[in-house]
């Protein structure tokens, strides 16, 4: 069986070496060799970005010091094999062995593709964790990923967005009306039915948009990345939260061939390194977001939170936005009610004991 | 290079065959052979709480199934090995290679030993998370572990806990004075500033205790855990939160020496396994919480949070104990100011995306 797999393994790849040797030691189970194998991954991210990129490169790197180098996963920036938002198709067709993305930047093929990174109003964190660990959740999309070639395991998280950089203030729905906002995906369906024009930018065009006033708000990710991007010099108003991403999960994407031709445990090891790039990235972030707000606040941002008329013409529009896209897509609708059923437990829980303690705390060590 | 941490590998456990035949091959880069190598853990906790055990087999499964069995660490439950609040001494004499444990039982040898856990008011999880992985927090405790002949690694975490089950009412900081409270370790010093008498009591003999009045209060984790042990039936409120554990970190502890003597793409594979346990028993806990508050809401509990003029008081205590502990154990010292510096700045953030978000979905989803 070990044998097998191991032969299996070897011709899936490019470089095989140790079969021959295998084949004249009497005891191959206990002289295992772990054979030579190398896969190329695609990120949708630049370098530049430490926390998106830089979760694909623990991954790799994970990977290959637990084979001892011989299980290699190159990690390439976006663009360098396939266009960044195409390491999905990729994927499926085999151009590359595994990818790592936003699963929602497909949701134009299907919308099921929003749920693996967020949907508005959506699972915070370690809710999507939850639901995705230990309530099914990831079972449930690879039989959707199945559909596409691929096999889906979590690959990082950014924790909750920032709701943006306004260049002026949102004081009710209808500020709303004809604002230009640059936003990706699904949420942008959601800002449609308020009167937003919702803008499709790449990250490095936004910022001379949003000085022009081609653009009069963006959303990018948090405080650690934004202030890379120098948005607050042209936009005065910084919102939480990004109610369109309570978190975002990123995603590995193996090609379903590639991965069932793996021995069990170089699987085990990709399972094990892509949980780890999971809790590596989130802590990521955690850790960047806190000092990089404090700058912020010192180069004289104006932070505002969404004022709750606000918020709720938002929910009221997502909540129609999931009506309409329930009543025609099936492969929506049977992950929407198994996600939202999971959703609605963990969110009294988390009031308990975590929210008493982060308010109490809040409360206590406010500058 | 390869071949002398194979051999060190090899002198330092029980079971290496692949030596001899190694030696025979002409290219031991490639033909590289896997050494076998059993270590045995000590577990503190029973098999029955399959969310802190749960955390010690989902690491060795992990461990065996990435090295294709030949790195086998068994897991063994409380008191199979060592007495279970003696693991990190079991570690320490390299009676077992590793323990999976909470540090902050042995507070008792020096207070450093909490922070792996919790300090009261301290981090919490995904804070936590930060700073051990990403400021420097685990370095700076594996230099005071040093002392003890432990390599640390987080391994795993319960959330923010519940405040624990009461009799009577806690209206006001009078109402905890001659209360007898089991309560564990570090927590209990600040719990006696208040007049609480701190009781330490075993799992399996709380209930009985609280049923005759022995004791008032117990705490002990959150809805999940303390819906076995049946509290609900004997004491009506479940109070909320537990300001002593905003998280509550596992430990894995390595012995140093059996440490140093692994291949290093078998310390990869434990690091990586490792830091799974910690991302699983996170999600453990949290899926499973949530159901387990609602039956506790439909068995008639009482939710009652800890009223601010309390928890104030409390703050005040905890504050008063790191003055003291600070003034006489210089480890303490050293890593509290690290520990309280990141917290200041990263608790600020968490109000931002992170708690309005939570907040306002807590309010959209009340039951």
């Amino acid at each position: 069986m070990k044998r097998r797999q191991f032969l299996r393994g070897a011709g899936a790849v490019g470089t095989v070496a140790a079969a021959a040797a295998m084949s004249s030691l009497p005891k191959p189970a206990i002289a295992q060799s772990m054979p030579s194998i190398k896969w190329r991954l695609a990120s949708s991210f630049p370098k530049s970005l430490d926390t998106l990129y830089g979760g694909a490169e623990v991954f790799c790197n994970r990977v290959r010091s637990a084979t001892d180098g011989k299980f290699d996963i190159a990690p390439h920036a976006a663009g360098q094999l396939v266009p960044p938002l195409q390491v999905m198709d990729g994927v499926q067709n085999k151009t590359i062995e595994c990818g790592h993305t936003a699963s929602y930047y497909y949701f134009g093929k299907d919308e099921t593709f929003a749920f693996a990174t967020a949907i508005p109003f959506g699972l915070n964190t370690r809710q999507m964790n939850a639901w995705m660990y230990q309530a099914g959740g990831n079972d449930l999309l690879n039989e959707f990923y199945k559909g596409y070639n691929i096999f889906h395991l979590p690959g990082g998280h950014t924790g909750a967005q920032m709701g943006g950089w306004f260049r002026r203030e949102i004081k009710t729905p209808d500020d709303l009306k004809g604002l230009k906002m640059r936003i990706g995906g699904f949420a942008g369906r959601v800002m449609s039915k308020l009167g937003v024009v919702p803008q499709q930018i790449a990250g490095g065009d936004i910022y001379p948009a949003l000085e022009k006033g081609t653009i009069d708000a963006t959303e990018w990710v948090g405080p650690y990345d934004d202030e890379k991007l120098g948005f607050n010099k042209v936009a005065k108003y910084y919102y939480s939260p990004g109610w369109w991403e309570g978190c975002a999960m990123l995603s590995l994407m193996i090609n379903i061939e590639e991965w069932n031709k793996l021995p069990k445990y170089y699987q085990s090891v990709v399972e094990a390194a892509a949980a780890e790039a999971t809790n590596w990235m989130t802590s990521k972030y955690d850790a960047g977001n806190a000092p990089a707000l404090k700058r912020l606040a010192q180069a004289g941002v104006e932070f505002r939170e969404f004022p709750p008329a606000v918020m709720d013409a938002c929910y009221a529009a997502a909540q129609e936005l999931y009506k309409e896209t329930n009543a025609k897509n099936a492969n929506f609708k049977k992950v929407y009610d198994n996600y939202t059923a999971f959703q609605k437990d963990i969110v009294q829980w988390f009031q308990f004991a975590e929210g008493g303690f982060d308010r109490f705390m809040a409360r206590r060590l406010r500058g």
